[in-house]
């Protein structure tokens, strides 16, 4: 019943009552619960736990976590506010490295608060609410918009493999990755999805799987270490994931895996894409190079469920998230259209456009 | 304590006060414990359940269950004996379909009451006691002559990646993927191994690391999904992995995963070998797509524990094994010697040899 609502109102983060609610994504599929974040500290802890996931997801629930940092002082003028903005984006930019949509939302409330600073205090943060709202209704328009883009990639009978979580739970709702596969299925095109588990946290086997059930597309669950099997035995014809960060060459950080799986589809001529909103896209960084790839808790890999997986101590070396170059990729479907090689030139036609 | 003393003993299965000793694999390594086969339908169950797993370790086991299942009966003649032992072939054919270990045991033994069909009925079950001893210890001998020929491909300083276990616990007590990396640290080379954890069922997480640590080689557990991005980043330059079955062509089937690890050491330029008896060579058949695949309980993939990972009654694809072309294998780390491409040839050249 729970699981109802939150598809009829298709929506992961949202506002309410000066409160920033989620879905906390680390207990699906078991539970579905909606927390509160009521602070900056609650919303840091939030999006280092996983609990909001996702680079989209990321961004929104950052602009929401820096208007929540300015709550609870009285400001003199609209100077201690701007500092306090600077100040609040600075700790929530400790809690993830690699998702460039963290920095591009702390950016963009920096550069609301500097353009606003006649306002009064009350105004200043009243606009920055405001600000973090837009983001929230922009991401809605790209998704629907990638959504739309993408849908043309997917033929009737097709099997389409995908990889992690970059569905409407990596969003504030609609999806990237997956958006031209929700997109598709409402145009009524019939085909079917292969998920990789996507360890170690399951973010494939847990949210993707019972996010493609609630939009009634048929699924079929894999482990990671399956994806190259199946592509040799002629049962995936294309594969769409989500994206983390790309560079201006196109070299796209996502979901550790992605670059095995996109080795794969080279070696059996599969068409591999990103759907990914351009503010995932980091015009500041030449190639993948660049890209710092987080490494997270070793536990996440040797434990399951408080259970040991391995053997006590045991060395682990667990990075979140690859690096796919540039000539794996067939094209990025942005809010603006399908990006293709040569990516930097793309990109900046990307850049120069307003969506449709 | 315990541990300690298998590996003093260096066995994974033996045989005591006429009954099979296996240790059970599903339990490690949070449990070490011995458990006892007294009748072939425990060890069938022992072998479908992957209490032992891995080729060699299946043929040894296989063999045992043979002369167990001709216990706790009268025989008026050896013809008797021998039409029993088909009949428990038959039975224990049917526990496992990709190991060629599992057939090439049944057929030894099959062939072992043929040829001794002028002993009394107790004699000939005495005898076939004697060929699954004889199967054993031709195991130990063929696991050490792998390892002393592989060993030269390890250098000092050198990263190894191993998926899945194909170490002492997969065979009666050496190992085949791992005797290489046995008899190279014995000689006092220096050298890291990256295990793949080796999804659905660990073993690479639960097996491997406990192998290798208590040989006191370094060891760092990874995800499957891990491997390519390690080799993109210059982490790794070998692999070397066990086999469960190789067609005469060489094209290689082993746990699922292997032919993802293949496809990335290509991309990456790093030398991809098997190393694998000559019994889990079947010459019976031209290529890898005449090797059956395993598919196996989905509840493998969903659940940990008794937890489950996705969402209820979701569709499961969970093949236990893939085939690796021959063209991406640079060679097979024999009890004869490496053979090398064309292997057409050189499995030939396997077969015409008495190891040294």
């Amino acid at each position: 019943m729970a699981e109802l609502t939150r598809v009829s109102k298709n929506r992961t983060i949202w506002w309410e009552n000066d409160t920033a609610i989620l879905i906390d994504q680390t207990l699906l599929p078991g539970t579905y619960r909606e927390i509160s974040i009521r602070t900056v500290e609650e919303m840091w802890e939030a999006i280092r736990m996983l609990r909001v996931r996702g680079a989209p997801a990321i961004g929104v629930a950052t602009a929401y976590g820096v208007y929540l940092g300015l709550q609870g002082r009285t400001y003199s003028d609209s100077k201690a506010v701007i500092e306090r903005v600077n100040e609040v984006a600075d700790y929530l930019a400790t809690c993830r490295p690699t998702a460039v949509n963290l920095f591009w939302a702390l950016s963009r409330m920096r550069e609301a608060a500097e353009a606003h600073a006649s306002l009064s205090p009350t105004d200043l943060c009243a606009r920055l609410l405001e600000e973090a709202h837009i983001i929230l209704q922009e991401d809605n328009e790209t998704c629907r918009a990638i959504g739309r883009f993408g849908a043309e990639l997917i033929q009737d009978g097709m099997t389409v493999l995908t990889h992690c979580n970059a569905g409407g739970l990596a969003t504030a709702c609609y999806g990237t990755g997956l958006a031209p596969l929700f997109s598709a299925h409402e145009s009524g095109k019939r085909f079917h999805v292969y998920a990789d588990e996507t360890r170690p946290l399951l973010q494939g086997a847990r949210l993707t799987t019972w996010e493609l059930r609630q939009h009634r597309i048929p699924v079929t669950l894999i482990c990671d270490n399956m994806a190259a099997h199946c592509m040799k035995a002629g049962r995936i014809q294309l594969v769409l994931v989500g994206a983390d960060r790309i560079a201006s060459n196109g070299d796209t950080a996502n979901k550790i895996g992605t670059y095995s799986v996109a080795l794969a589809a080279q070696a059996h001529k599969i068409p591999f894409y990103i759907a990914a909103p351009r503010s995932t896209i980091d015009r500041s960084i030449p190639s993948g190079n660049e890209i710092p790839i987080e490494e997270r808790d070793p536990r996440e890999v040797v434990s399951f469920g408080g259970i040991l997986t391995a053997p006590e101590g045991i060395a682990v070396y667990n990075p979140a998230f690859d690096v796919t170059p540039a000539d794996l990729i067939a094209g990025i479907v942005t809010e603006v259209g399908i990006l293709r090689p040569p990516y930097k030139e793309s990109i900046l036609w990307a850049f120069s456009r307003t969506p449709a």
